[in-house]
């Protein structure tokens, strides 16, 4: 058996993680792009099995996953966390499925291609079974890199984020929105989700503290998932990830150093080109990135472009940009990996 | 007669714009550093004029600012804007005052020390009669910034900041309470004070954009000043100002390249003896700098302390730092500059 095609011409697509904030996004995406899918299955923690949902317009029950969840599934979406992704992934694959997984367990694994297709759709062709779809903000940021980088060389990439609510689900999506209404009345509010208050307040991302480095978990998947989607495994990548009070649109203020001088003008050119890149850079009517304007919406919009004053040289460029963290930097992303992966395999029939 | 001594032992003050966000906390910072005043004059536009508030637990009418204004006054704080200090500062000062002015009206004007009083209170001893206030992002950056710059030498200087809605004033404050209470109820909001909607939502700092450079004019203020305060008129700064949903502390994550290598551990013993700098640095408990912990008191938090990853020279460390916009960022900015004055009056005194 090979996995770079699919069993059916129309694959049966499972969901795990369906009722979670980016498997609501999965479904609608599917929905959206009209996925030849033959039939979808809706998996999910058993505490959600039951829930009634709906894809194209008929109901849908979700079942609990066990390990028979994956039998006749030729494409399966992962979204329900690290643990049950390495738990049932390799039971997925087993059954035949191809897997494209939302969690950070397989992102460094050299036997799962780590994928944004407008970047390097080419690797997902070495896929044994498990594609790996990046962190949100790897993803975001590497939409507008990737093809800089390409044009101009690149030496240095430093970032600092503004990460959404959604990022840590839909639990801490509402946990902003419960906590901002408490704070509205002047009532007190016990954060659940997130360790710190969350109602018009930020603080740095709350993923665990590497006592060594002071780097926090989720920089150092930006930075590693960064240079392997890049192909770059040296690329001197610094990055603070902060969460604002924002529901799920992520924003980065990036300085990307390049191998020779390059002018906003050239950078603009090449953006203008750039797949799945918006160009959103309106400086007479102070009209930038916004998570307002990217919710809701595939393409990374990017703006702010200009030199970066605090490099004499002219080497150095800074942008800030903006993409859906549920959509671009997660559903999406994976749907569209589903596709290439679906071209692949009619090409492969054909 | 000398602008380095005031007329009286114990000064007649004035606050220019006494009604707004800024007013109001120079009121509080007055009050609550016991600051050995003999009257208190507020002054604003006729608008306000007749408005009661209080000091000290005695009620004190608002004064509709005019040419008269100034009788009698030996140190006028100025809050309401640039053209008003434009218009107003010189009377004062022809009437004998020492102005302290919050605008960017005079910071440029090498008459005009611009004193962050940790940094550079030595070039206070030059004035002529008016002192300025930096910009808030400025001031908040300089702090801990200074002490480094001083101890390893300073190369560059690179930030992206977290600004909240209070540089845009008390109307600003309230829009970003009023939008963000509508979203909640699914209800329509127009902006009305900033340019773009700012209910869990950010954007690019609202002030004009130099259509040439791409800067706009809060980030030439940032570098300009950053500049002057450290005495460092070619020092390369760059800066992306991005205003977020919170209400009154601003953040700023930032790398500075120093002359050599630095670690962590050298930075953090020179910022603990730091004046105004409190370290807040917990990595085992995820706990750094957080607008809602550095706002209603006067130091500058710092934390995240660590090597920029993207500088492998390891020269460059990273930073991220609050402060409360209206506190250090102004208002007790402000009166630490009238203490230090009133220091030199009554040294020179005796």
């Amino acid at each position: 058996m090979t996995f770079q095609s699919f069993r059916r011409a129309h694959p049966n697509v499972a969901i795990v993680g369906a009722t979670g904030a980016v498997g609501v996004e999965l479904i609608r995406c599917l929905e959206e792009r009209n996925f030849p899918l033959s039939r979808l299955k809706l998996l999910a923690s058993p505490r959600s099995a039951g829930k009634q949902m709906s894809f194209r317009g008929q109901p849908l029950t979700v079942d609990a996953l066990d390990d028979a969840s994956f039998d006749e599934v030729d494409l399966a979406f992962f979204s329900a966390g690290s643990g049950t992704s390495k738990a049932y992934a390799p039971k997925a694959v087993a059954a035949g499925a191809v897997v494209v997984d939302n969690s950070s367990a397989f992102r460094m694994d050299p036997a799962c291609p780590l994928v944004v297709p407008e970047v390097n759709a080419d690797s997902l062709a070495a896929h044994r079974g498990v594609v790996a779809n990046p962190n949100c903000v790897a993803i975001i940021a590497a939409v507008p890199i990737a093809p800089l980088a390409q044009a101009f060389g690149l030496k240095r990439v430093q970032m600092a984020t503004y990460q959404a609510a959604s990022g840590a689900g839909a639990a801490a999506m509402e946990e902003l929105r419960a906590s901002t209404e408490a704070a509205l009345r002047d009532a007190s509010y016990e954060p659940r989700v997130l360790p710190h208050p969350y109602a018009f307040n930020l603080f740095s991302h709350n993923a665990e503290v590497d006592l060594e480095t002071g780097y926090n978990g989720e920089e150092e998947k930006v930075i590693a998932e960064c240079r392997r989607i890049l192909d770059r495994p040296e690329l001197p990548v610094g990055v603070t990830c902060i969460r604002v009070p924002v529901l799920r649109a992520h924003a980065i203020a990036m300085t990307l150093e390049f191998d020779r001088p390059v002018s906003p003008d050239e950078a603009r050119a090449v953006l203008a080109k750039a797949p799945g890149v918006r160009i959103v850079d309106d400086r007479a009517a102070n009209h930038f990135p916004m998570p307002s304007e990217a919710q809701g919406q595939g393409d990374v919009l990017v703006g702010r472009i200009r030199q970066d004053l605090s490099d004499p040289s002219g080497r150095s460029l800074a942008l800030f940009v903006a993409g859906d963290q549920l959509l671009k930097g997660a559903a999406l992303n994976a749907v569209q990996i589903a596709e290439r992966l679906f071209a692949q395999a009619t090409a492969a029939v054909a």
